[in-house]
């Protein structure tokens, strides 16, 4: 096929990463490839035990959406193999045990949100399972032998648990090599990860020398802040903006990061390109330019990214009306109650909430309001046939029918 | 079956140990399988890659045997597992890779030289290929979550290699744990093995109970010096007495023994019992006695142990009339020459010296006698139909006929 120039692709690959390593090495295999017709082979690891996707993991992806742009061969790797054994200590939360059942229905939910990201159909998707479970004890001897301890000791948190005196099991050496094994079974050109996997990313790099490959360029991508600003994305932190959220639920997550976070959001959540990049900078320097208005552009531009154009103007309105001139929306759930039942209960049925004692706490804290009007009774009961709107936060509404 | 006295089991166990891990629970075991009338279950290690078997590695074989008489099941582990996968990287001399046949080949000739001391009919021997190959990369990653890097670094070699910044391989981690899972495989009671395998089997007992089995006793046997007294007993050293060495080759090598290591070798070599010991001890530090007399006991209770009293005897007698009387023995080789050869070419061939310039050597040495003649030249022609004796060293004969 036909590639873009060097200078072109470059500039779509370069942006937004924290490394290139090396950067040099990159050069010539798009070079290469570019001489020869042939496409690049890009790896993406995914961990199939976390499978609620936010615009956080949307970083690397869209990195590996990148490439499948520029004609290249995008390969992600479902790391089941891992996620089968999970942590047989049972210390490492992050590293729960899978059945293949499990490992499965999250693998097919990961693809069902990364496809909002990623070409699903230039896509190949490969389970580490197929050939990590293949290898036998002399296999894995032969593996292992590529590493020394001393080298395993130089990743950070090795360090600092050794330093500290906090075990290691043996085990946990294994999964960097497992990983880098994954790069040498594919041959891969490059490697994607966050910063937080620039180690095992070049574990990957070392092994396929080992094994007589050119070694894949390793690309880190920074981990994007959560909407707070502060903590790194995540669900459990409550900070996300899921991939497949509605349109008003991203339009009113984005209008409430901090303004320091703005350009790093068009960056690298909302998949800005140089100009537009270079424009927001300037803007945002602009003592005569409301950051708010910026911010007003980065959440029109990701619901814009993830829904459409129409359906960003729509959730402009429906900020506007509901958090700024603090209306109720047109459009909200309805619930038609035939029985007496708390308010409490409803608003956790509905999803609103994850239990009644979060309900009870919300209350207390004036945020639930029951037409316009702050609600301090927990013990609220509500009556069927009489009609009230309920707002829960600044953004949740249900009307009682 | 009926077991002797947990006293008298003691005394012959307890006999020639380094240490028994702990002591306590082994008379308790003891008294279990008196009481039950269950034998115990003892695991000997093996490494097929080394064998030629001297008196040094009979050590740890003996041990066995006395386990055998007492009337528990003695397991020889094959360690053709770690045989044929070797040390990938190469670095690790006494860890060659061996294919399938040598390792098999290997373990016949480790068995028809172990059965020396070996009640051969009653011992299970087993490879632990046939249970370490079964495991597969999740199998060895639940393997090694049981064992911290930390711990594994106390291993004395790993931790001087460790502080002086020489590498240590990952794989170099799997060999204990391999061998531990020996353990495991077999539930044994106990393992012997030498003071250089303690950590070993440590890990093995450490194994067994995170596998939920009551752990081994581990019991240590000291190295046996060899008859220089000084480095350890092998075969590239040429100290060593070979288990299935002829009976003028054991007395003699025995009685080139330093005084010092009189007791020892009566110990640990010629298994020999707890009233003899105590004879030797006393006359060893009795004024009266010549060491000499007592060593002359040791060769002679050598050769008995591994051929006969009466070979005793004879080898007592041609050493008295080679080395003592210097003169020559009654039986030696013959070859009977057609051509005309050089000296060192012929002791070559026929065995004597591994090359012509070790022939040369001796030779500049004085150590080669015609006849009873000192041999100067290194270019001496041997002439057919010229009879002469050849002497090589202090004990070696050819005659040429």
């Amino acid at each position: 096929m036909a590639f873009k120039s060097i200078t072109e692709q470059w500039k779509i690959i370069k942006r937004g990463t924290e490394e290139i390593l090396p950067e040099n090495d990159l050069k010539k295999k798009l070079q290469h490839s570019k001489d020869s017709g042939q496409s690049l082979v890009i790896k993406l690891g995914c961990d199939p035990s976390r499978p609620d996707l936010h615009i956080g993991h949307g970083v690397v992806l869209r990195k590996l959406r990148h490439f499948q742009d520029l004609g290249h061969r995008a390969i992600l790797v479902i790391g089941d193999f891992t996620a089968m054994i999970g942590d047989p200590t049972g210390r490492n939360k992050t590293r729960p045990q899978l059945t293949l059942e499990e490992a499965l229905e999250n693998s097919k939910s990961y693809l069902e949100q990364a496809k909002v990201i990623l070409d699903i159909k230039r896509l190949k998707i490969l389970y580490n399972s197929s050939w990590l479970n293949q290898m036998n004890f002399g296999d894995v001897i032969k593996l292992a032998s590529h590493y020394t301890v001393a080298r395993m000791l130089e990743r950070d948190d090795f360090t600092k648990r050794f330093k500290s005196e906090t075990a290691i099991s043996i085990h946990e050496f294994m999964y960097p090599l497992a990983q880098g094994m994954d790069s040498v079974h594919l041959c891969a050109d490059v490697e994607i990860g966050g910063t937080d996997q620039k180690f095992n990313l070049l574990v990957g790099r070392d092994l396929q020398k080992e094994y007589s490959q050119k070694p894949q360029t390793v690309i880190t991508m920074p981990l994007l802040e959560g909407i707070d600003g502060i903590e790194k994305m995540s669900k459990s932190a409550n900070n996300h903006i899921g991939l497949t959220e509605k349109p008003e639920e991203i339009y009113g997550r984005a209008m409430s990061i901090p303004d320091n976070m703005i350009y790093k959001y068009f960056l690298l959540g909302a998949d800005a390109n140089s100009d537009t990049l270079f424009r927001i900078k300037t803007e945002l320097t602009d003592p005569l330019v409301n950051p708010r208005n910026v911010k007003r552009e980065l959440a029109r531009a990701l619901v814009s990214l993830y829904h459409s154009q129409k359906d960003a103007l729509k959730a402009e309105q429906h900020f506007d009306r509901v958090i700024v001139n603090k209306t109720e929306p047109k459009e909200m759930p309805e619930l038609n109650l035939t029985v007496e039942r708390s308010l409490v209960d409803v608003i956790r049925e509905q999803g609103f909430t994850k239990s009644k004692s979060e309900g009870r706490r919300l209350i207390i804290q004036n945020a639930v309001r029951l037409d316009g009007e702050i609600c301090r009774d927990i013990n609220t009961i509500l009556i069927p046939g009489k009609k009230v709107v309920i707002k829960i936060g600044k953004r949740r509404f249900l009307r009682i029918i």
